[in-house]
């Protein structure tokens, strides 16, 4: 057999730590805190049903939906984008400067092929999204962890490191951060802006769970504060309409769309063209305002359920972020419980399973981080669930720290 | 701004290559010879507005639809390729086998993301699919162009070209090759499937077009003669269902496939579901022979339509291809007649355009390769309008030539 390309074996380790994850969502027969998906409740399935009968006809939109699309995407969806998700939360930009991809998770990809070599530095988050820290390890990149807060990124880090490891990009979820849930603060966010200008690098906000807001008031795009060209919006469909469909969007300068479209025609040609039209005509028909807020209404409820489930349970001294959104909490364990050790237990006496937090932490932070973390999900499971099984863990973790103490 | 990665600049002369064929797909007031994209009568209207109602509901298949697939595809799709594409035509593989892509040119993407390094020697085809020859180019790969004639790829040259470049693989559109129409012989798919073990080079079987056959025998997969796990098939469902569904797939090895879906993970994560499960039922539902027969049907009178008109009307001196099926004719003007300069040409006084037959010259070919050549799509046109704008044309050439002999 042939010999695989030198990014196979780069990418390893964050393929080993991202399945961790992903199997435990293909196993049904455990309950798992561990995922990141929409509830089985949160699709708009009488919708779909209706819009699918009107686009799948003869006529403009049906041949749209079926024929090879641009790769810049659907001009209806690009305008829904424009109008209905970032013009409403204070970003106005032109068509020109939105282009649709597959997923959430694209941007990264495409942003990777468009910027990196092998070797190049990027500033991270410190945790970070293991999926993303798979994108950037597959195109060989170095990461440089820096510090958060309970405001996210600390500016005064990230810009010395910005003079120190000249970094490609700065990737960052500003809102309801994954894992963590925490949100950068205004102040944060218009200083990110200026340093992107400041030493002309560019910053990726990955932004998907903004829409998804509990309690609080919402605060601006990074990209809002963009006076250089070097913020770029990425963006995700799957929170909000579904993931199955594939769907998410870039919002950058018109020169990087352009050389985007190029990398897009390299990967897949272009999006899907199917869900790109049932999607458009959800927004155009001017659902989404009722679906976000019964979407809104039913992650509260859960993640309501799993707070107080930890407060009620956990051993004194563990310590949770409470997220004002998005789809998880951060829990802390008190020194002595080691969660990365014990997920095998857990998952063998309990029946279920959570987000290690070790596997959140990039190289370059030091070893054994995060091993006394988890990554909790509340938007998958109803509050019953939630609140039988995270007393149980909490009971388990409890009867552990007694037995460490003895 | 920021500095892109060196693969940028490396693809850009086969970026500019491409853009001749997708720009005039975009531009509506033009009669574009030059695409290739199903004819707007062959998309399943009616049988999706049935599935739709069927899958867009609470239940398990609903579910599939919209929630985040594994990176190997939906199990229901998978079953279909393996019992109703590749079993009836003497191809029998295991689910773990079949990995589903976002259509058809995914599977370059994700085969080059593997197997290749900067420098590393691929064998094309001459000419070969300027789309794929664009996404070797992202992946900085050098071309070594081998020989066709009318029963596809010269295996002398392949096997010389093997010794001398240790290319990372091979590949092929065996079956009405794009650009040409041309079909490998089924001695050649063995000797092909042979030297790959012999040689233990990756042969990439790029099979889109097989299904739409007009006249003539099946030829079995060159995967069929696999015997070292080196033949790798790539396929697409954009001919035979919607090029918007954005579904294709890869057979190969477990072990492949494995690799290829952490790949898949740091690409887009997984093929979208909502098409996935929407094909999935068309197929086993049994509406895929009378739909094929349909397509064939269709296809094969534009077929005849277009090498009716180039024989009235053509210059003496002019060859082209007889496609048995697929979307394209190869044409080859007489001398003194150079397609490639004349197409602005074409364009401003017919307002017709075809596939430059230059820019299917990969790097490595002779200066002014193809110049002569047309590619000439005649799946999205209806009869009449062939008719009449390929005799506008053979008058055309005619008069150039006259003109060019004075």
């Amino acid at each position: 057999m042939s010999h695989y390309a030198a990014r196979i074996s780069a990418m390893e380790g964050e393929v080993q730590k991202l399945k961790v994850l992903t199997e435990s969502l293909v196993n049904p027969g455990i309950v798992s805190f561990a995922g990141g998906a929409p509830g089985k409740e949160a699709y708009p399935f009488d919708q779909l049903r209706e819009i699918a009968q009107e686009v799948f006809r003869p006529g403009p939109m049906g041949y749209e939906s079926m024929k090879y699309g641009s790769s810049i995407g659907v001009t209806e969806l690009r305008e829904e984008i424009r109008d209905k998700l970032l013009a409403p939360r204070g970003l106005s930009v032109k068509l020109e400067n939105i282009m649709v991809t597959a997923g959430g998770i694209q941007p990264m990809n495409l942003l990777s092929q468009l910027y990196l070599d092998p070797g190049d530095s990027i500033l991270v988050e410190t945790p970070s999204f293991v999926h993303t820290s798979m994108i950037f390890k597959m195109f060989q990149a170095n990461f440089v962890p820096c510090a958060m807060d309970d405001d996210g990124l600390v500016m005064e880090d990230v810009e010395e490191k910005i003079q120190k490891h000249h970094p490609k990009f700065i990737y960052t979820v500003p809102t309801f951060q994954n894992p963590t849930g925490v949100t950068m603060s205004l102040e944060r966010r218009k200083r990110l802006a200026q340093l992107a200008a400041q030493y002309d690098v560019v910053v990726l906000e990955d932004d998907p769970y903004r829409e998804i807001r509990y309690s609080g008031e919402t605060l601006p795009y990074i990209k809002s504060f963009d006076t250089s060209g070097n913020v770029i919006l990425a963006n995700s469909f799957s929170k909000i309409f579904s993931p199955g469909a594939r769907l998410g969007y870039i919002v950058a300068e018109p020169e990087i769309i352009d050389k985007l479209c190029n990398v897009k025609l390299g990967t897949d040609t272009c999006t899907n063209t199917v869900t790109q039209c049932l999607c458009a005509e959800f927004f155009r028909k001017g659902y989404y305002p009722d679906h976000l807020r019964r979407l809104c209404d039913l992650y509260r409820s859960r993640r309501d359920a799993l707070l107080r489930a930890i407060d009620a349970s956990f051993p004194e001294g563990t310590k949770h972020t409470l997220p004002d959104g998005g789809y998880y909490a951060w829990v802390e364990l008190p020194e002595g419980l080691n969660a990365s050790a014990m997920k095998g237990e857990v998952a063998e006496k309990l029946n279920l399973c959570y987000g290690d937090g070790a596997i959140f932490f990039s190289e370059g932070t030091p070893a054994g981080s995060g091993c006394n973390c988890m990554r909790l999900n509340f938007s998958g499971l109803d509050e019953e669930t939630i609140d039988t099984y995270i007393r149980k863990l909490g009971a388990f973790f409890c009867e552990k720290l007694e037995e460490a103490s003895k």
